[in-house]
């Protein structure tokens, strides 16, 4: 038995595919010493760059295709159209033993849809989850549902805080993942129905170290490093933040070029602001993984550059390496109330 | 006819009462020439600072309450208990046409209860909703509901659109404000069920400039003047956005101040920065406004300092000036759907 790290990539996904894919796949097999992939895609595109940025021989191996999911496709007609399409070939690999994670930078309605046809869903779990890590303080804190499911029972939301906190715990190695529920106060009456239904799971759960209700600047103080909330909460959330960073960083440009002076100090801003800007550069937390599955999928930023998607590559590989989809089966044995 | 602009204050709201809200209500007196004040609170307290800050006789006068309401008071115990709590007073002096508005940096909750039972709901509303101004690029961009309704109907959601676009409208004299609707994605079909039905309504009408689904990140590039989303979502996004600023801010100024030489240069870049951390200064937007209401009620951040109070003054004034219960009113009638 092999205990090198084997990933299936779909290399025709994302903004830019494979000439950014390739380059990123180049470095992470230098940096991974036990990495091996699958690249997933047109052969006529990738193997010359496989040549070019001298991906080594043995490491690798291409698995052709003649189809490509499209931004635009429904989830529905992924189901039924484009078999040969590479994220549904990439996915495959994980079913059929050939990769131990699949990494795609494609659309994400059409990942989940063939991620739950192709590998299924875990057994006591209702729906899967998309989690991603936001940066704070140079920490992860994980915040799921990200878009997957639009209204979530309360039973859901307490899944997702059990998946969450097992995920929080083989990707960031805390013990004992603080989690908590996103909320619009922290006193326990707070919320709607289903916020409070499941406020009261989480309480009663021995399984989890909860620490009740986080309110939405509470996700910048550190407060949590697991938080859950519904999908549509999620992803708003979510681009909001990132969109009001980017705008931030944007303003702050202007502001520190603005004149002579402080053009010609640049170099000095630079060298300051460079710790910090890295430090939360969105493209180092690149990497949302599909939980619940039976297999581990992880989804890249469709814009992701050549380092976003080398850090989502890492990601892919921890969770691959932690066999992420049973230890939150065995997790959940007994964990998860019955269903209501 | 007096043709000045009446407003009735609760001095003991917020976490600074009194000694923040007389200084911020001395200068707003010397700024706003045609503007009266009522001082609703402890007149023990209240009084001295009159004096102290030297508030112009005739342009103020004070109404003495014993009770005041405090944050963890629930808005089902003020409705019964407290008759002579300065936020209730302060309400009704606007019912009694003793004030054109009324500001509060007290409980939110309790404002709410406390204004609908005073002052009662406009006709066609279902239920009212609180909007705050987000500060992008130097304008604002207006998002409501954020917090008085967990939950919200589809016809709810349009009706804070129409409302919403109103006081666009008044407070930022944009023509035709352009309205969008806070979704998980840009396409028709995503979003809940409601979001769904909602988008339908405003596609259907054409009293307002809808422009579709905003997503976002879309609030941190101007997409739109208005953005509608249900209470839950709306206070989510905007904690999360004050967090995650504030968060940003704090980093910048460490990374700033690192060595010495970058603090020798403080002064240079104190003055690079300031123009541009004021156009984002959550304070010179601060005054939220309950819209749908019969009569003008702003409240002001419980954590308002006395640049942010005198904001919420000017806001209040605005509010009052423009008569926007009547103008929405107006705006409501003809424009909305049937009950569904």
């Amino acid at each position: 038995m092999s205990t090198s790290i084997r990933l299936a990539i779909d290399v025709m996904g994302g903004d830019f595919g494979p000439r950014c894919i390739i380059p990123a796949v180049a470095r992470s097999l230098q940096q991974i010493s036990d990495l091996q992939v699958i690249l997933v895609g047109d052969a006529e595109q990738v193997e010359p760059l496989c040549k070019k940025h001298q991906l080594p021989s043995g490491r690798f191996r291409c698995v052709s295709t003649t189809q490509t999911i499209l931004a635009e496709d429904s989830p529905a007609s992924v189901l039924r159209g484009k078999p040969d399409a590479s994220m549904r070939v990439a996915i495959e690999q994980v079913r059929d033993g050939q990769a131990d994670a699949c990494l795609s930078a494609g659309n994400t309605g059409a990942l989940m849809v063939l991620s739950r046809s192709i590998l299924g869903t875990l057994d006591s779990i209702e729906r899967p989850a998309i989690m991603a890590a936001l940066p704070v303080a140079g920490k992860a804190c994980y915040l799921l549902d990200l878009g997957a499911n639009v209204d979530c029972s309360a039973l859901q939301l307490f899944q997702f805080a059990l998946m969450g906190s097992e995920a929080a715990r083989e990707l960031s190695g805390i013990e004992r993942p603080r989690v908590g529920l996103l909320n619009i106060g922290s006193e326990v009456n707070k919320g709607s129905q289903r916020v409070r239904e499941a406020s009261e799971l989480l309480r009663q759960s021995d399984a989890l170290n909860y620490i009740g209700h986080v309110e939405g600047d509470g996700l910048f103080r550190g407060d949590a490093d697991v938080v859950v909330c519904d999908g549509f909460v999620g992803n708003v959330v979510l681009k909001a933040s990132e969109g009001l960073a980017g705008y931030m960083q944007a303003e702050l440009r202007k502001a520190l070029t603005a004149n002579l002076l402080l053009r010609c100090l640049s170099p000095l801003l630079g060298a300051a602001l460079r710790p910090m800007i890295r430090r939360h550069d969105p493209g180092c937390y690149n990497g949302a993984s599909l939980l619940g599955l039976k297999g581990v999928v992880v989804k890249s930023h469709g814009g992701a550059d050549e380092n976003a998607f080398a850090a989502a590559i890492d990601r892919a590989a921890q969770a691959g390496r932690s066999n992420l989809p049973q230890r939150i089966a065995l997790r959940l044995e007994g964990s998860v109330p019955a269903s209501q």
